[in-house]
């Protein structure tokens, strides 16, 4: 898992997979969404919607995907992905059936990774 | 899809499972998240917090999970569900693969809707 970004109320990591797909976790743990401090869960979500827009903007996928489940790790984090048409499990969820054999050719990670660090530091 | 709530931003609905699992929909249809205008967007993670914490207080559950997909209707939507250690995916995802048989014994749907609306009401 590399990290990408870190602050001192979150970090950000990818998670390994074919298709882009980045993980927000609160620097101190808590198991759900709603025991975390007003004020971080608000932070949480601006983060979340700039990594979305940025993914949006720089990969151009079909849909984004999020989710928080955390059963094996009861830990709140955040998944953000960007799902397109081609890939090996859509319209199915990424923890669904897989679909399809799929190479994608997307633009390189860096370049993303730059993106979304310039807009989170003037968040 | 039995309807719970509604207003004059979103929706919510149960969604058919053996687990507590409802639905919340915009009115106004936006294909991702970051696209619907920002007062409806914190509306919609306020009564998102609001459903978690029903959930939790009423179901008293393992876990919650939830998820913002929409690859087969691109319209935002959040899944909020109840997990319990016996219900019959976890630790996997509701769209993961099934673990065992399970019936769980669980307080009525009906005094939950009841708790949510008197919560919504005073949001």
């Amino acid at each position: 898992m590399e990290r990408i970004y870190e602050d001192s109320d979150l970090y950000i990591e990818w998670e390994r997979a074919d298709i882009p797909w980045v993980k927000i976790f609160t620097r101190e743990p808590f198991k759900e969404l709603t025991e975390c401090p007003d004020a971080l869960r608000s932070r949480l979500w601006r983060v979340y919607e700039t990594v979305e827009k940025a993914m949006i903007d720089y990969f151009r996928p079909d849909k984004i995907n999020m989710a928080s489940f955390g059963n094996y790790v009861p830990r709140v984090h955040i998944h953000v992905m960007a799902r397109f048409e081609n890939d090996t499990h859509f319209p199915e969820p990424m923890w669904g059936k897989k679909q399809r054999e799929s190479r994608l050719d997307l633009p390189d990670f860096e370049g993303f990774e730059k993106l979304l660090l310039r807009r989170l530091k003037t968040l």
